[in-house]
């Protein structure tokens, strides 16, 4: 319940091609938001806005078209422009991570806007001003410009992230049962058995040999079934009865 | 000097679309990153991929094309599989924004590799194999599938903020020099060769036993001296003449 994403606007200003729009859908709908507007776009959606929205058709069908920013910015209590470059009348900018945890926290007292502009053009300093803050991803200063589809996924990206409660752990490795202790020095005898019958260690002269071989099991975490794998290797080698001729 | 981005390789394995290698290319320039391998793509770098690198194309003149994965990964000490989805031998998987700390604190070992699918099948598990760690995209469980340059624009935007980062040395791991990854083949080549000689492995019914073992190193992370300690052992159980009697 209470999702923040369903509370953020994508605002996509003067676009020039479709395919962009569709492409931008995507990258919305694959990090869960859903609410695009267009302002005068170019060309409305069409044939190829679907074909790069791959998937994210519902996205595009449910756009809201606008003629201006204005109307695409009503009833909202933050709007952030997405900007490539410092600008002259430069309001602070803040980077993408830190105005992306703004907005997520500000759906708690409404709507939110997040606005790219138009491909080459950018956003014009009149639409900036009907924006309450600037943001920017960071970039290579002499090559900065994203494609604006890949901006409006980096931006989803962080508004996610923001938005999830990223202390949850990682997706659950659903991997086999961790070998015991005795099971783990049950291998690491097993090693030193075979490392003394081999001749490969002199149990007068030990060494740290079964010490960095007790670390490295210790740092690897290993499954019972790895250990079962490892001693039925060591079996096999410490008898060469078995061994194919 | 001592870029960290700079020893960061871009692997794309298997590519169906050239537009998606220039659109990579173009993500890739933005973030300052350089260094895209191509494993096999369906078509060389082309007409299409020049349209979408978009002023990227130094980086698509400079890709370095090879057949197989391995090849890609040669002479890296660490290599990071993106993936989309759970897998079923799964190694634990990280976010996006864990790996690339990781990789960018590994660049102080050496060259590191981040290692992205075909646009509709991913990366197979032979080739996930070949990776020491596997990592995810946070995406809705709904609708997960980035675009592959829009994966590859969020993996670098956070390498990008990883490096930045950097001005602190890696976490000091008083342990010694890992092990790099054709040193980790090496041994899981010998193990695969011990196996054989014993009999324990049926080269004409291999199952699944030589990738368990490479998962359970991936996992280990050995250092030199241990893989080094491991071979020895192997050498001696291997050649019996050696053994005491």
């Amino acid at each position: 319940m209470n999702d923040p994403l369903s509370r953020i606007r994508i605002v996509l200003s003067r676009t020039s091609h479709p395919g962009n729009i569709g492409a931008a859908a995507r990258a919305m709908k694959t990090m869960g938001l859903t609410r695009l507007y267009l302002v005068s776009p170019k060309h409305l959606p069409e044939e190829q806005a679907t074909a790069m929205a791959s998937g994210a058709d519902d996205v595009l069908t449910a756009a809201i078209v606008v003629d201006t920013l204005e109307e695409a910015l009503q009833g909202t209590v933050l709007a952030v422009a997405m900007t490539a470059r410092r600008r002259d009348l430069s309001a602070p900018i803040a980077w993408v991570r830190d105005a992306a945890a703004e907005a997520v926290a500000a759906t708690g007292q409404g709507e939110v806007a997040i606005v790219f502009g138009n491909e080459t053009a950018g956003l014009s300093n009149q639409e900036t001003d009907l924006c309450q803050r600037l943001a920017m991803i960071s970039a290579n200063s002499e090559y900065s410009s994203l494609n604006l589809a890949a901006a409006v996924q980096v931006a989803c990206y962080e508004l996610r992230l923001a938005g999830l409660d990223v202390g949850a752990p990682p997706p659950v490795h659903e991997a086999g049962l961790p070998a015991s202790h005795d099971e783990i020095e049950g291998l690491i005898g097993h090693i030193e058995a075979a490392a003394i019958k081999s001749g490969f260690l002199d149990p007068a002269q030990p060494k740290r040999l079964i010490p960095r071989v007790r670390r490295l099991f210790a740092r690897a975490q290993p499954e019972k079934e790895e250990v079962a794998i490892l001693r039925g290797l060591l079996s096999s080698l410490m008898d060469t009865r078995y061994w194919p001729k």
